[in-house]
């Protein structure tokens, strides 16, 4: 250890050492209770990491005890500075066992029961690729085939979902044994090809939920991506790699899907802009079906304006008019369907853009969403159930119940789903006809990790799904907005419009955006 | 911004809110003046990130005054605990306008000119991949071929040098034009096929210098990787990508390539241990050429016991006898050729395992090292001189120098230099005989990044080549071992035994590691 060297002062103030000594040999045996006693009790202690800063003993507490230690390391270079008579700051080099260093920076309080830490703050070398987020990451992947550094999206870094073919590379599907049995893929898929065609590069292979039959995010094989917005919280699925990655400054655009949500609520879930295009609006050639009665290309933005080039590359030219903000209409029976806290970002949303309520009651909602549901699982299972069934063992718990479902689900049963989805996809239509449907994207905010998250999810799925079947029922865009809650959350704004009207509900938004940082930031 | 709250006093004390918010401002503005003004004079003053800590309000200036600005970004949430009546922790959530969040640490001190910062700690989002040390990396890029979980290298990840096919990869040798040119490989590399065969995973393909033809690790392109245990200073190459891998804890192997050192001095210079082989001991097959006839497979790792696992997968059966301690050997007038803190290091190694002094002197060093010079240069541009005629442009300034040396080497020249180098192969094969020289791996510790680099560079690259050449002259296998100068900066020994000795060398290696710590960490 180098020897203590410090701005006010040159050596350890008194029994400092020893305190500093004792925490690092406790956190090296993970001695839960020692580390406890060593940080000061109380609701103001802090700690934080790249994946965020935790307030207050208790929740610091919570933390280490589910970790299950801390990297092997040893200190290279230690620093002391003594701040007055009962403070000092200790900042230490460290270094791994694993390979690379760390930095840490402790802030020391002689209280009467000896020297706790009040804050701190840890660095560790990031991975070579955050493999939750990530299949495989280039500098970049795939380079754009224009040559001029030309194209609308020049400048731009794709996350691609793990469902659509990358020519030489093999499609994983978030499932190791698909993964295992893939062969490269000859050619990009179509929605690949195009955004590679514009100027964009393909950054990656992002992670998604397997075979793309979840909200949520947290896959059973690869782990759970960060939600850098609203850490220690689910990223929303199943486009949740592509979703990360644009939150994490990782890509720009982050190409996925939508069956039943699967753009909007990451997007609501992080604070990004994502469209769920008109059902065969874009071309899914070279995209692993879930459902494809609803399976659709969408994509992830950080802003807008991003969003909308995406689509004039992607989408058919409109030609009908464009979409004026008086359109935006709310149906408080459907933002009755959310959290008190998204109810509210919305509803304002809705009042600040002067949206008129629609007096709909959605009766039947609960039949359209098994329906739904029934078909949904039906399409899955006829898609991937012939390789599937010997492997059923390979799925999480969650994906898994789900594709048993499609094994279950009769074609008379998917049948009677299609007949009660052709009433509701009419009176879905005839709702929205000329007007944009501004909906919670999601039911809540991104449910929290821990203990009990399997029921949180499966309680939060049905409940979101409420109201996301509905774009998905009538094959209708849906673009979601970044809002935030008023206790500082992401939630998202969803805005429905009428089939093919893709294009003017991008510029709708972009002006939106324009008109209010709710849109562009997650700020009021 | 959150109110502020902290746990020894709720509000800010005086001034220290206002001069928060005009640090806050000046970082955006890239305003270095209030920066430098609001840091605490004096060398006690630190400033930290993943990079490395700086200590010292002169080497925090000077860092700050050639970073070109802070990314943008703004504050999310901000706590302050107060300490005594001198001291204030303000610690801040930022969000990056480029995506991801941040975390700033900072310790203010109220002096008379003011409040300023004493300790500051900086974490930002890590980016998709360290686009200096990776050309691409995967979760793996490429699995192991064995099926069962069994293999020599089984768990092991390796960073490929970008010379080397992977199958379905492209080898983009370090430049640009080249990478453009290039079709994807359809075989692996024979090393790289040995070592997926033996359960390891290709983790990615790693940087290098541009056709390897450095000792630096500064390629002109794609930025210079980070040398953890030497911030601030080259990782050394050509195989530096892989270096940095390995020493960052990316990969456990890096699979490289040494001609005139580009194993043995990353090695030195990042603390690793490093094989350089036999010439010709490992087949090169989908190996790039710079010079064959000097042109060996090497490899680094963080210890000897993975050096040897390697070897024990890429290098044929050994029969002769194994190698003793004893059989070390210095030349007082090789290591006079090291800066002396590296000669103090390698001496001292030397002493502790008892090594013999040899009476050699090497009278015609300079000649052998410009005839090596000579046939390097005059088989690289054999190598490449047709693809790069019209394309040096592409190069670097320091890779073009070199290769336009070749290019402007005669046959006859090429001659006189194979005729001196048979002389100089007899004269080292008669003293190594079957003794292990001890070498330093380079003649000084990494040299520092900053102004009058390429000067350093060169000056530095004659100097340890007069080393290096020796084993490369010969084809002698050359393990370089980690050290650390008094100053605590990383060195190397290297040992050189005859021809084929690569195995028995590997394990004296892991013998004498097992014997002293100076070996296996970095550290007396």
């Amino acid at each position: 250890m180098t020897g203590p060297t410090g701005q006010t002062g040159p050596t350890w103030p008194v029994g400092l050492e020893e305190a500093f000594a004792a925490y690092e040999q406790a956190l090296m045996a993970d001695d839960v209770p020692t580390l406890d006693r060593l940080f000061a009790p109380g609701p103001g202690t802090l700690r934080g990491d790249a994946a965020g800063l935790l307030v207050g003993h208790d929740a610091i507490a919570a933390f280490r005890g589910g970790r299950g230690g801390a990297p092997a390391r040893r200190l290279v270079e230690t620093r002391v500075q003594v701040l007055g008579e009962a403070h000092a700051v200790v900042v230490a080099v460290t270094e791994l066992l694993r390979g690379g260093r760390g930095l840490q920076t402790q802030v020391w309080e002689r209280q009467p029961s000896g020297w706790v830490v009040t804050a701190a703050h840890v660095t560790v070398a990031a991975p070579a690729l955050d493999d939750r987020v990530w299949r495989v990451v280039g500098a970049p992947l795939v380079p754009t085939t224009t040559t001029d550094g030309e194209g609308l999206l020049a400048g731009e870094g794709v996350a691609v979902k793990d469902l659509y073919a990358v020519a030489g590379h093999r499609v994983g599907a978030g499932n190791p044994a698909w993964l295992a049995a893939a062969s490269p893929e000859p050619d990009h898929a179509w929605a690949v090809a195009r955004l590679l065609e514009e100027g964009a590069d393909v950054t990656g292979i992002a992670r998604t939920d397997e075979l793309a039959y979840s909200l949520a995010g947290t896959n059973a094989h690869h782990g759970t991506p960060p939600n850098p917005r609203a850490p220690r919280r689910i990223p929303g699925g199943s486009s949740s790699g592509s979703a990360s990655a644009v939150s994490l400054g990782h890509a720009s655009i982050g190409l996925g899907t939508d069956t039943g949500g699967s753009i909007r609520v990451p997007a609501a879930y992080q604070g990004l802009c994502g469209l769920r295009t008109t059902h065969d609006a874009v071309p899914r050639t070279g995209l692993l079906p879930l459902a494809p009665s609803f399976d659709t290309v969408g994509w992830l933005a950080r802003d807008t304006e991003t969003l909308r080039r995406v689509g004039e590359v992607l989408l058919p030219t409109h030609d009908g008019p464009e979409i004026d903000p008086s359109a935006l209409v709310t149906v408080p029976a459907l933002l009755a369907l959310a959290e008190p806290d998204v109810r509210a970002a919305v509803t304002g949303f809705a009042e600040r853009h002067g949206a008129d309520a629609l007096d709909w009651r959605p009766e039947d909602l609960a039949g359209w969403l098994v329906a739904f549901q029934t078909l949904q699982a039906w399409e899955a299972w006829d898609s991937h159930g012939a390789w599937l069934e010997p492997r059923l063992d390979t799925l999480g718990a969650d994906v898994r119940s789900r594709f048993e479902r499609g094994a279950r689900t009769t074609a008379g049963e998917a049948d009677d789903a299609r007949a009660v989805l052709a009433g509701a996809r009419a009176e879905v239509d005839a709702l929205v006809g000329d007007h944009v449907l501004v909906l919670p994207s999601a039911s809540s905010v991104a449910p929290p990790l821990g203990p009990g998250l399997a029921d949180r999810l499966q309680a939060t799925r049905d409940a979101t799904m409420r109201l996301t079947c509905l774009a998905g029922i009538a094959g209708l865009p849906a673009l979601g907005v970044p809002l935030v809650t008023a206790a500082g959350l992401p939630a998202g704004a969803c805005l429905v419009a009428a089939r093919g009207r893709d294009l003017p509900l991008l510029r709708l938004a972009e002006e939106l955006s324009s008109q209010t940082r709710n849109i562009a930031g997650p700020r009021p």
